[in-house]
This record gives structure tokens, sequence and C-alpha cells, in this order.
């Protein structure tokens, strides 16, 4: 293949992580080392993703990382450092101006690469503008590299930010199974985890059981229907052998029915304009088991610091997001387009894995969910092969440098 | 004063934190490290406070730590290692079957030595202690070791574990605050930040000012009236400024007439049976400025990682708590009785401080409050005398060992 010189573009797309950054300073690391062999010249940022391309808002990321130390602390910025947005392009053929401006913007900067960080959406853009760009015969090198702490695309292993958000969660939990453990009264604390769709993120709390066996009593994950008279059984189980009884939910949890238990379980509350709040589904389950057992309940969400505690992002994704995010330079200048980067695991114990590439239309708008042998039969808890298949992804700390006992991050004005 | 050869107990009291362990770990390294000289002898630990010494659940600490191991990880653990309890003592004369239990005890084990960590309540069960073992003429050296993440107790400059507390606050806050910065739409997002009359863990949320000028919009603490028009007026005004808002508030706020803001704002909730819901208030003011503002507004809480997230202590709270265990345990053998022990700050940059000790029956049921000259004007922001005060208690990253990714704890069965 002949070569393609030209500068390129980086965006970030979707929810923020605590690896994006990571991914957009292996794309740095990929230009400024040239890995590209001549091939890729300027970097352009784009500040929030294809909306501020879309208006020409680019920044000159050679010159903003000339000092490699910029670099360093970037890979240790939770959130997206360009921005983010959530636009999805429009179907070919139905609305081309925008297709036309991207194009005509292309031109101007001499753009052949693009890179485009995110999940299922931004995959979706890639392969559009592959097929516009393809269709205008305007030769250009459109690659996605794959970020979700949802670890839901399928085709790799696992998705770059997925093992700090899962860091986050396991090492939360081993923390907070000791608070729970203090006092001697009967109590159980329901931890609601993020994951709509997949329970990735959920099973993460099982991990003590590939290690020191510190897991929470109970976990269920969106993969099975939720069962109301069970839950309480299993509750009352837990109880009957020790007084603090921890409880992993996902957010996403539904009934046979397809209902999620944050609409339901008879707990929906109004508000004295009589609208109808949806409380959590941690929330919703607490309120049950208080009417049903009677016991101390209480509801904890982890929260949004799933997603940017960079203070304790898992060191083997971070190196991971670097990886893939310069491997998709190199790929992108020996001629790959329209494909998405992934990571091949080889190997669990010792963990071995290879950065590839794969035809993104196979990827986009698919879901990835946790497969049936990493769920135990009752529904109620991951399986050791879980734990395992997982524990390789938070292994080593990652933290940033911090001044004056607070964290330094990298912030682009 | 005359050497008092004996053995001592030492107990957790009250809610849990990420240094109260730190601190049983210097009462343990002060015994073995034989600070008194010869006076103490073994140390008993009391498993859930007085409740466990009452029925004789004691744990002889000498052979639990002797490896020095155990020591260290004990004081990267976070929550209660002995268990904790919030057994309040009946006042002496009223219910004496108590005291007469517990000094029968201490003669069995030739208990001559008590050191309580705990708040508030756990001094109250110092002096009590102190006045009936006198009253009973056995001599017995009784010394209060604080702890609690709220700050609020007087005569010593800070107390051990808040500064953990706030280390997770100050750093979760810097993240949180680059989450919100990745999308361009307007959003509102409200942080509900741990205590109910001391406003000293939401200003950690500031501590910014004294580094890097990255801090929340809005700093709302319980030691001033919340007024809700005002309010609506500076979100208003920091959002014609940027389109990401983020507001630090105390879980304790109240209006000009007591009412907590939880309970009102108009968004008290009804469950399906009618019973009336306490939300939040961070999720009280979500509903009021959507309403207010109709822009899109999120409300979250740091919730009890604030208290147990050992992963991201301060290592000088971390090493300010062991020195106040182990100078609890001197202090002791040289006399003192019936005190509390106190850090005292000489000096605020750079940092010094020193351990002293005082009076128990002056420090028990009182609260102290942030200052007046650490909040602005304008009652919505901390002044940077306050970041500046703050700053040196999250001064180092004390963290735990990891095995395969995971902190290691210690954990007593």
């Amino acid at each position: 293949m002949e070569k393609l010189i030209g500068n390129a573009v980086v965006g970030q797309s979707g929810g923020p992580t605590a690896a994006i950054n990571a991914t957009l300073a292996g794309v740095i690391r990929g230009v400024l080392e040239n890995v590209g062999d001549g091939a890729v010249q300027t970097l352009y940022g784009m500040r929030n993703g294809v909306e501020g391309l879309l208006e020409e808002r680019l920044v000159n990321l050679n010159e903003l990382f000339a000092d490699p130390r910029n670099i360093d602390m970037l890979e240790h910025t939770p959130a997206a450092a360009l921005g983010s947005c959530r636009k999805k392009l429009p179907k070919i053929g139905e609305d081309d101006a925008v297709y036309e401006k991207l194009l005509s913007i292309f031109k101007k900067y001499n753009i052949r690469y693009f890179f485009y960080i995110g999940g299922n959406d931004s995959m979706d853009t890639v392969a559009k503008l592959s097929a516009y760009t393809k269709e205008q015969d305007y030769e250009m090198r459109i690659v996605g590299v794959p970020k979700t702490i949802d670890n839901d695309l399928v085709v790799t292993d696992h998705t770059p930010g997925f093992g700090s958000a899962a860091k986050y969660i396991a090492v939360s939990m081993q923390e907070v199974i000791r608070d729970c453990a203090v006092y001697s009264t009967p109590a159980v604390t329901i931890v609601e985890i993020m994951g709509r769709d997949a329970g990735w993120l959920t099973a993460a709390a099982g991990m003590g059981l590939a290690t020191n066996g510190i897991v929470p009593d109970l976990i269920y994950l969106p993969e099975r229907a939720f069962n109301k008279e069970e839950f309480f059984e299993d509750v009352r189980k837990a109880l009957s052998k020790h007084p603090n009884v921890v409880i992993a939910v996902s957010e996403g949890i539904r009934f046979a029915d397809g209902t999620y238990v944050c609409e339901s379980v008879g707990v929906g509350t109004t508000d004295v304009f009589g609208h109808k709040q949806l409380s959590g589904t941690g929330k919703a389950l607490e309120l049950a088991v208080r009417a049903e057992l009677g016991c101390k309940v209480r509801s904890i969400e982890f929260n949004i610091s799933q997603r940017c505690a960079a203070h304790i992002a898992s060191a083997t994704d971070i190196a991971e997001s670097v990886c893939v995010g310069r491997e998709a330079v190199r790929a992108a200048a020996s001629g790959v387009t329209r494909e998405m980067m992934t990571i091949i695991r080889d190997n669990t114990s010792p963990y071995v894995y290879h950065i590839d590439h794969s035809d993104v239309s196979k990827i986009a708008n698919q879901v990835k969910r946790v497969p049936d042998h990493f769920i135990n039969k009752r529904s109620n808890h991951v399986t050791r092969a879980c734990a395992d298949y997982l524990l390789p992804l938070i292994a080593g700390e990652a933290t940033p440098s911090y001044e004056k006992g607070l964290p330094q991050f990298f912030v682009i004005d």
C-alpha cells in the first residue's frame, strides 16, 4: 500500500472514563514518536467530538504536547480532556450537508487520518464517515478506538476504561465490607453499580472470589431476571449466617416481565406536585427489604466516581489504553481503515494480550453481555471463572502525581 | 507519681473512619515498644467497645500483633477492626450494675489502663468511668483518643480520621469537576457531603483554593442558614459564566427557621403507602433546581466511601493517628487520666504539630463548628484562609499494600 501522507484529527465521544485520556495520550505518542513512519504529520484534536469539528474547534496537539510531561499528566487525567459529545451522524443521503461540511474541513486542513475514541455510537460515526469519504473518493483512514466503562463492545476481549472502573468498584467494595462489619446489629447494605444492559461492572464487586474470598453476600446482574421472592429468601438466609449483609446490584436489573426494578417493587414515590419520581434501583430495594424484613437497611450508589476515579485507576487498563491509541496510529499509517482497534487476550494467568483491529461494521450496535458460566445457578452471585477472568484487568495502581495532596490533572482550556 | 503496673484494654466506638485502626495500631505499638517503661503489660482489645467488654469478649493484642507486618496492615485498614458500638453508659447512681460488672472485669484481668478511641460519646464514657473507678478507689488510668471524620471536637486542632475523609472529598471533587466539564450543554451537578452539624467535610471540597484554583462553583455549609432565593440566584449567575456548574452541599444545611433542607423545598415525597420519604439534601436541591431553572441537574452523594476509602487516606492523618495512639500509652503510664489526647498545631506553613492531652470533661458534649472567617460573606463558598488551614491535613498518600490489584486489610475474626 502506498504511503498516505497528511494530517490527522482525533476526538473523544460518549461518556467519560478514567482511561479515555490515556488513549488520547497514546494517539499523541504514536504521532510524536512517528510510529507511522512519516505518514502522519500534524495531529489536531477536535473539541467536543464531531460537534466541535463541525465548528472547526481544533487544537494543535503536536504543539500542546511538545513537553512530554504534559502527556504523562494527561494519561492520569480522568474524563475527556478534549471534551465530548453525544452527536450521532445522520444516515448518508438523508442530510448530506453535515458530511459535506466535514469533508470541506478535512480538505482545508489536509486531514487524511481520523481517530475516534468512544463506544458504540462512535463506531457508528466511524462506519458512516468511512462510507461517505470512500463514496466521495477522498482517500482517508478512519479508525475507531474503543472506550467504555460498560465493557459491552463485541470482538474486543474488553474495553479500555473498564478495568479502571472495575478496580474502583472492587477496591471500594472491599472497604465497604469492612465498614459494614463494625456493628453487631443486623443490617443490610445495598450497593448500586452502573451498567444498564450489561453486568460487567457489578460483577467486578465479586473479584475477591479469585483472591481473598471477601465478596458481597449477594450479587445481581441485569443478565438474569430479578425475582423478588427469591431475593427476600436470599437476604433472610444471609442474615441468618451473619449480621452484616452486603448486596451488589446493577442499576439495570429487571423483573421477568421486563420492567426495571427501579420503576417498581411498589415503592415508586410521588413528589408534592403529584409527579412520579423514579427512585434508584438500590433505593427501591432498600424500601422493599425494610418493608419485608423490618431490619436496618441502607442503600448507596457508587455513582460517577466509578468512571472518573483516576486516583485508583488500574495500571493495566491505563497501559492498554495508551497502547491501543498508539497502535491505532501505526495501523492507520499502514493502511487500516473502517476498523476498530481491539484487545485480544492470549492468556489469563499469566495475563498476556496483544492489540489487533476488526471491521467496525461487525462491532457497532451490538452488546456483549456477561456469559452464562460467569453467573451462578441461583442467579445471585458470580462464579470463580468470572472473577478469574476479571482479575488481571485491575492489576496495578496507576496513580496520578500529587502536589500538596491533590492530584495533578492536565486541562485543555 | 508511682508507677502503676498492670494490663490495658483498648476499644473503638462510634462511626468507623479510615484512620481509627491507625490509632489502634498506635496504642499497640506504644505497648509493644514499651513506651510506658514497663507499666503497661498485656494489651487486650474489647470487641464492639464497652458492649463487648461487658460480655468479656476480649482479644489478646500482644499475641495477635506479634508479627509487625500485621500492625503495618492494620494501619491501612479502614473501619474498626475490633468492631464498634454506640452504647452510652448510664449516669452513675442510676444503673450501677453496669459499672459493677465493668469493675469486676477490670479486677479479673488486672486492667489498670483503659484507652477508648472515639468521638463525643466515647469521651462521655471516659469521663463516667473515670469518676466511677475513682469513687470505688480502684486505681486506673483512663484516656480518650479522639477520632471522627466530622472534625467537630473542641480543644484538639483537628481529629484523627478527618484528614483522610477530607482527602477523599478533595480528590474526588477534582475528578468530578473534570467529569462534569466534558459536555458543552448547561448542567448542574450537586454533590452531597457528610456532616450534619459541622461543615468541615464540605469545606474540604474547596481545598483547591489553596493550590490549583479548581473548586466547585458554590459551597454551602450548615453553619449558615440556607436561603433558597439566594441559592437560585447563585446558580443562575454561575450558569451564565460557564455551562457546567458544580455545587457542594453539606447534608445538614437548614433554612433560617431551622428545618433541614432535606425535609423541605417542597419536594418531600410519599411512597405508595402514603409514608413520607425523606430525600437526601442533594436530591431535594436537584428537584428544586430542575423545577426552578429547567436545566439538566443531577445529584450525587459521596456516601460511606468518605469515611472508609483507605485507598486514598491522607498520609499526614494516618501518621498523626498512629502517633496519638502511641502517645496515649506514654501519657497514661506517666499518670495522665480522665483526659483526651489532642493534636496542637504549632504552625501551618510549614505544618508543625505536637501531641498533648486535655481534661475530657471540657471536651465531651461540645461541638466545634467552622468559624466565620472560613466562610465567605455571601455564605456560598469557603475562604482562602479555610483552604490554607485544611491543606496540610491531606498531605501525602497513605496507600495500603496491594495484592493482585486488591488492597490487603487486616481482619480480626
